[in-house]
């Protein structure tokens, strides 16, 4: 090892900018935070140079109300010398980006455990644009502190938008401004919802670690919780010759959006009006997924309907419904996402739609009908829709061992393709549905699963070493315990007595600070060839 | 709902007892402390009879230095009146079974949120003696906070036996006072290892909570982190004609014990002799499970030494030292429990060696020669020995969606047997091996799924409706949250307001206290019949 590059600090770690903007300063204490609470104790090296302050430059200012999109620039450069280090970027997003990268730079050796930092040379961007975590807070409710929880984790993996999936049959805790009895009755329980600050303080700390927030109103299917305060919205199933009778197990007494009433797409309107008002991102998720016909199927009322529209099929009812709806969504000036399903029975889009692929044999082993999801994307792409893949990345399918593995081995163009419908791929959601979890277990489970998901979405192709990542993603794993984040195992070993819940025994201070045995490595960005002198990137 | 069979009362509820008992008066504290917990700002409610003081009445006062054991009586009888409850028990071990079961009586309806309890009376008791949870400390270092934990959440599932496996390949965290070497060099790191004091404080809480602790001290094999402060303890393996020298995948460089040197049976003797000075009980566990050959079958030394005692087959090695060890503890005067593997290489025991049956298909698909448990307990039975549970008991084996259904539905007596041989079924164990779980999601794992297990351990063995189950254990794992144990969810659903990760947002105090909207529910003892007025016993 060649100590010439290595340079050592005190801390806290200085970082300056002549701009000022509220996303950057917050980001600024954060991570000097960060870095304090991974290096506590440590002290600079004797004999070692010092990194300087570390500027942070970024060329395109825009920073008041400004929020992250599926367009922004979130290169970064970092550059470390022993004089002026500076990180780069064209955004302040891109900022966020490179601090991230930074604060995984700095490290101490067991031995000496004195603060080092790498001579060290990046140029790094994303490969694709969208990297998303999508969590339901239907099936079971996070609480606030689960959620920020999960964003803070995110910035940490470099994911760039939290896909709300807030509501669903089982609840609807979103606190509407025009319908507030929507959360009122359809929430779980009235501690369970989030209220407008709450809603305000999602997106707020979402942005300062730039992540878009692309809020879920699943219709016309999982919409059970909607009836609870506006039963005119769903359809009255029919059983036994009467409306509102339940015929179990094809349906109950009154489930999916009713379309024969015009007052639903006024309400559908006024929803998304608000959506469109409380978030900033210029595209909402629709949902559609597994509208099942049961229930429309069992009434005459809506036979009679279909009727005089000459509909004979009741895909034809889904089309209707979810072709009126994205009109109106981009009426009021809104782009869409919709999760595949609608395409199978012919709905028709705007080429702006981005279609969401979730459906995969692996997650659905009993159903025959279930296709690979390399099919679908083929399919979708055929139809030359942009798309985000989720399928190989459902977070709720567990099995015993190291599935990260499967997660981090998926390409998302390996599908039968050309290269101009590869280019259709806009990225990909890890997937957390609430079935069997809530703040008891969300975390162990999502993390560290959810990094191998986001490296693939970042890094370019050709990094795909598994047997490397697996050691960066355990000592990420250590780092995310360091910062809070009870991330759970995914091999034997250990993180250096900062395992969680452990709790110090006031031994001496020597003892307590050594935070890697391993080497310096970062998860996300880089592929280490030598551990101590120098990086290459992922491409 | 006959309101002359309520009882209502104030906070806190006093349990009396004549008998002086450190055993009984931290539980009193305990319980006392859980149900203020529970019923949080709960008040009597007006015009309700009131329940007078809780007498503790307890026939047997054994109670200083005294621990539970295989043969402790854990019966209790419970008879809640107007003038005069009581709590029945013969021992102070069943008093602590009364007074959980007592805790989870207690309740308060949402509308009028004032404490009540049925006029109850309960005759209960254990099904079987030997109910545990196995923590593996070795794989993972599992943090005190974590172990203690863990006490307190069996206690509330009425498990009574902390099967310890504290050792193993990948990390020896247990110090010795003989051989303080073993930790010392056997840790994973120096902060990751069970002190003097940490090991008297498991065995204190343990027994206040009427918990046996079995530490296991798996040999012969599973003893690589042993080779780290004494080498000699391992065979050295022979490769490429040398000896320490490895020949993957088949051996490392030096591994299982070596029996060919007297050494080896000097030092097991030390070890078994401070571990019977260290814990009380009358059994100790030997592991002695996946004996693998391939190191021995690698040596010449061990052929040689094989040839001089006539031994032809290799498991006449494994029969020569499991058959010494257990007669060197058996001299020391203790009890041995092992895993079932010797018993298939035909190393025969003492008839109060209690076998651990562990194998299963389930457990290890891939294996084509791994049979179905029930042949496994066939065998040993046949054989004659008492034998506890494990095989469908796997909690680290994982799987999608509800699988604590699959533990609740085995019937431990449900093999091709006699009546007799079905009276060898001493109980059962929940194991946790920690390959993949610490202190970030072992409790969320855990729990509930180890408490269907444990329902099936305590109660009668036709008390097995598992829609029943379902709900009883859903409630058990709110109240459970509501006790600072993170357990995680089994169903679509939520615990009043009450979950993991809420912090409350000053709302109105009339909306902080609702405690259960569905019923008073008891899991681990009882069958409810009609939920507001009278219970029959799960016998």
């Amino acid at each position: 090892m060649n100590s010439t590059s290595l340079l050592t600090f005190s801390l806290p770690i200085t970082f300056t900018s002549t701009f000022s903007c509220d996303v950057i300063d917050e980001a600024k204490k954060r991570y000097a935070n960060l870095i304090n609470r991974q290096l506590e104790g440590g002290k600079p090296v004797d004999g070692i140079k010092r990194l300087g302050t570390v500027r942070l430059q970024i060329e395109n200012r825009t920073c008041q109300n400004s929020y992250p999109n599926i367009q922004s620039n979130e290169a970064y450069s970092i550059h470390i010398v022993e004089d002026e280090s500076v990180i780069r970027s064209v955004t302040i997003w891109g900022m966020l980006r490179g601090l991230e990268t930074f604060s995984q730079l700095v490290y101490k050796r067991n031995k000496d455990a004195g603060n080092l930092i790498n001579v060290t040379n990046i140029e790094d961007y994303p490969r694709y644009a969208h990297r998303g975590v999508m969590l339901d807070t239907a099936r079971h409710f996070m609480p606030m502190k689960t959620i920020t929880k999960i964003l803070d984790a995110m910035s940490y993996n470099k994911f760039n938008v939290f896909h709300w999936h807030v509501v669903d049959d089982q609840s609807f805790p979103y606190t509407l401004r025009k319908f507030p009895e929507m959360a009122e009755k359809g929430a779980y329980h009235p501690k369970l919802v989030y209220t407008r600050d709450d809603i305000e303080r999602i997106k707020r700390e979402a942005r300062l670690r730039g992540i878009r927030v692309i809020p879920e109103f699943d219709t016309p299917g999982h919409t059970f919780s909607w009836g609870k305060s506006f039963p005119e919205l769903l359809t009255p199933c029919w059983g036994q010759g009467r409306p509102d009778t339940p015929n179990y197990p094809h349906h109950g007494p009154r489930e999916i959006i009713n379309p024969t009433l015009e007052s639903t797409f006024d309400f559908m309107r006024d929803l998304y009006m608000e959506i469109r008002d409380d978030f900033p991102d210029e595209y909402v998720h629709l949902g559609m997924d597994e509208a099942y016909y049961a229930c429309w199927q069992s009434s005459p009322n809506v036979s009679d309907w279909m009727s005089k529209r000459n509909m004979s099929t009741y895909n034809q009812i889904e089309q209707y419904y979810s072709e009126r709806l994205i009109k109106i969504v981009d009426k009021i000036g809104l782009k869409s996402i919709v999760w595949q399903d609608p395409l199978e029975n012919n709905v028709t889009f705007n080429k702006e739609t981005i279609i969401q692929v979730w459906k995969d044999k692996k997650n659905d082993v009993n159903n025959p009908s279930v296709k690979n999801w390399e099919e679908y994307a083929q399919e979708v792409a055929k139809l030359g829709y942009n798309f985000i893949l989720s399928s190989p990345w459902y977070l709720n399918m567990i099995s015993y061992g190291q599935d990260w593995r499967n997660y981090y081995e998926i390409e998302p163009t390996d599908f039968t393709s050309n290269e101009n419908e590869k280019k259709l791929v806009k990225g990909g959601e890890a997937c957390m549905w609430a079935e069997y979890v809530d703040g008891t277990n969300i975390h162990s489970r999502i993390w560290p699963r959810a990094s191998a998901i986001a490296e693939r979405l970042w890094s370019a192709k050709n990094a795909d070493n598994i047997e490397d990542a697996k050691f960066r993603l355990d000592e990420h794993r250590c780092r995310m315990i360091r910062r809070g984040i009870p991330a759970q195992p995914i091999l034997n070993g250990h993180c250096n007595g900062e395992e969680w819940e452990y709790e110090s025994k006031e031994q001496p201070p020597q003892q307590s600070v050594a935070i890697s045995n391993y080497y310096n490595a970062i998860l996300i960005t880089l592929i280490i060839t030598n551990f101590f002198s120098s990086f290459i990137l992922s491409r």
